[in-house]
């Protein structure tokens, strides 16, 4: 069975962490969520990343905020695919929590996603074990067609409201 | 055999994507390179993306600049990871390329290096193959190894300069 | 009959796009409102742009945030003129759509309004139209009457209120 | 035969506003170009706009720089579409002169091409004019298979040079 | 009697304007408040600063948000000492507004305070006057004495407070 | 007994302020709280700042917003170090304080923490005193502790409540 | 005789201020330049602003880079009209000297120009002194005849080498 | 004898870095001289965090660019005040790199100065280090001194050359 991590660096993180487990769950990813913190708990990230592949894990998001080095500290000590989720704050909407997690120097990457972006987290982490996991991919594919159809259907439900919308 | 695609914007891109061809290939992956432009070349994206997976494609690196869609076009088309690379330009250092590739809608995520982060996108187009080939990442941990002892290395030597030096 | 669209990436951005389409169908404009996304319907983008000429569509507002593809995608299909109508985000006010918008490779260009500025969208829109439609161009000129005649109203209303506001 | 009329702000602009003329010619349109500044002729300004209508003009591309004001100086005047084009400063880039034309207030709209996006303003000045000039229409038609023709060259010149580039 | 004026680009600038016209008149200064757009009422615009300086006005204060060419207008018909107030806005909390006022080309200046300082506006205002009129210059001197004593007693009332607060 | 000053431009930052003192009385730091303008009471502030040393002060955390200048005009008349604490402003969220505390000439550093800090601002002062003083150093050994014991309870409720909150 | 100070924090910003001098001298202004730095002689900052008024200083010109507060401070101790020069720098072109200049807290102006704009610093100082002056306002209309003169002359040229040129 | 660490991410940053290991020699601290990378060398940055205090070091600078994780990673492993420097990048002239060091979250300061700041970083540890060593206090004393003395020369100075200057 695939198996993801996803990493917070302060529970309070929980909201936007949740749709990328959600999205991972509803496709059949068995989903490891930890509270860990690159700088108030670095030993245990140190041990959680040094040891994620040999416990199964094969992708592993990481959300933080500010200077958001959790995926940059994990990324370090594994070579599993690391996505980085940024967490807006109040520095011109999460910009201070992007930088710090997409530019990497050259070496280690960091799958950076946009700010608060936790569903598309999940749904990188499922096109990365999709590649693997030909029932992961048949769920991107379904959640694909639904997503078209839900736009499809908004756009016809907007011609009949048009004339008490606008 | 591993096979993945990296496709520019624009010829002029080529040696910012460089660096990920040169990665890939030296962990024995086999690699596509394309010159498609989201705008210029619509169709031809369409066509290569919606026939990527079939073509054994199983990564696909967009390096573009300034309003830089390519890589949310060819993810429109595909459920396979796509990895934007950003490049830079003269707004901001590549802010608009950056923000343009990262901030994609819920639904359609870009795995996002920093800006003209050739390297890292290779890199991490080997960690996501990494997860099926055990060849890759064998790879990937030699490399690490290396970066590792070339920065000890660098730090000998300071050690040894460091009276000229400073 | 002057026939514009006006294209949203995403149903909950109708309160920016209202603006754009009151503002066209006061000026005797035919509007065709439509739900398309650049990375969720791409196909129906591509289908949309393609006819757009042919179906007697003079120009093209498309309303989007964050990497704002919309405008660029449905540029790429068609040599009408198109508006990109940058959405208001959390990130810096919209500076990500701005910038996803307007920051145009050369070949394919967008004629992008200000953040949220649906009702410039329209107007630009009707600005084009303007230079085919005598019509059109008579209900600019009054628009543009009407709008200082409130200025001046606004002007002499505050010199009568000053000692209460100030 | 239609007619466009290019502006820059400082003489030292030409080379910003040089390509909009050159496809503008290129298609059969007839240009103006004139040296006017909101901010150092603004009589000149108000002259020209005013009465740029009734002198034959269709479309008008204002370039400027930082407080980038001619765009907007002129849309205050005039009912014609106004192409506002941003030239690149000191300033982040340009993103000065970027804003002072795009954030336009509600009523006078400046529709914006990229910062020193000569090209793509004298292009969306053609894809105005091509609305009512169904020739202009076919030279659009033209360049934009050019245009592809000329990246599926790049594209195919990469492929053969691949092995002398990377 | 020392004159200033104080414009503002819409109606609903006033609760930014209000600082400045009571800090001016709580210093004798006659004050004239206007509602004038540079693009809504360009005319008006034109007439207000070419005739200013014969009407007695020695100062003028322009108050505007987004595009801010309100001041740059007024400043590009008249020789009196312009200040420029800089408008808060939803784009990175009025940065547009502060570079279109700011960022003036050469031979034009407009003074620029910071965003939303309307009190600040006034105060500059007065100190310009207050090199002509020493009766504003000893309102200034006391002013600054006021200041200086509140800040001083907020200090003490904190020492004083301080269990309770911290 | 170490001492520390802690200084806020205006008294409403206060609750910027706070988290800095309270952490320094729980480290057994003696901390002059001081409401001090750059500005406004810049007799003040030289007086303060130069005696500060002979007052037995050793470290003093400045907190002031926009054009932060108290903990510069306050570094430029002693060598004690100085701590620069940025408060949150409507500009990009403190872009503007965090620049003008941070960018200081050479000659006169700052030591800046982030924006609305202050917690960190008092941990930093505690952790300069800790060179001096091994209390206060063996107080912050004991925070860094409970810190992590706090995350690693956060990090186990977590798995306890994760059915329930996903 | 009317008088203006031009102070610079650094010898270096010389070719910054240069342009303000010269303005102000040709139009019967005198200057007396001085280097003077907020942090690194800020008791002589002190002593220039307090005796400024007193030695028939009329208005003063600041340039200063980075976090630059020689205008706050200078203006924290007159109540004489500050002029801010933002010099320049590699952080976003100067946008954290503008910052640090524009962005003072109520009380205490600070009547800010654009980055580097040298010339636009003398021609304010010129304006503020005009309005008690007349032989400098009278330079001030020669001054802004011959810009326009100036504008018109590059207009004209520029029809005659239009061939060449494009 | 008071000793100092300064480590850097890559040993490009030497030149950065050099100013601050000078300062600190000129002073009588001695220093460490490290390359340590936060990613490519973790085991090190954690062996040499945790155990910088039994080694005698007191005071760490850590210099890094782009997504600059050094400080935050040393913080994570010690008490000791830990002072960031960044390197100046192409981002904004190294604004993803200040804002990785200085947004630091609550517990895990990093006391930062200005990009490419080297001499103040130096400056900093020095009146770190100056609170507990008298000596050290003395040189920075006679620095500052000299310093004043340098501007005033160069104010003299000024003053002769000015007509040749100007």
């Amino acid at each position: 069975m695939p198996k993801a991590a996803v990493l917070m660096g302060s529970k309070s993180d929980i909201s936007v962490v949740k749709p990328a487990v959600a999205v991972l769950k509803s496709m059949g990813v068995e989903v490891e969520v930890r509270v860990i913190s690159a700088h108030r708990t670095p030993e245990e990230a140190h041990d959680f990343a040094s040891s994620a592949k040999e416990n199964g894990i094969e992708v592993i998001i990481c959300a933080a905020g500010k200077a958001a080095h959790l995926g940059g500290v994990v990324a370090a000590y594994t070579t599993l695919p690391v996505i980085g989720l940024p967490v807006k704050t109040d520095m011109m909407g999460g910009l201070d929590s992007l930088l710090s997690i997409v530019q990497m120097p050259s070496g280690i990457p960091v799958a950076t996603v946009g700010v608060n972006g936790g569903e598309n987290a999940g749904l990188l982490a499922a096109q990365i074990l999709g590649i693997k996991y030909p029932a992961v991919a048949a769920e991107l594919a379904e959640y694909k067609l639904k997503m078209r159809e839900k736009i499809n259907a908004d756009d016809c439900a907007l011609q009949r409201e048009l004339n008490q919308l606008i």
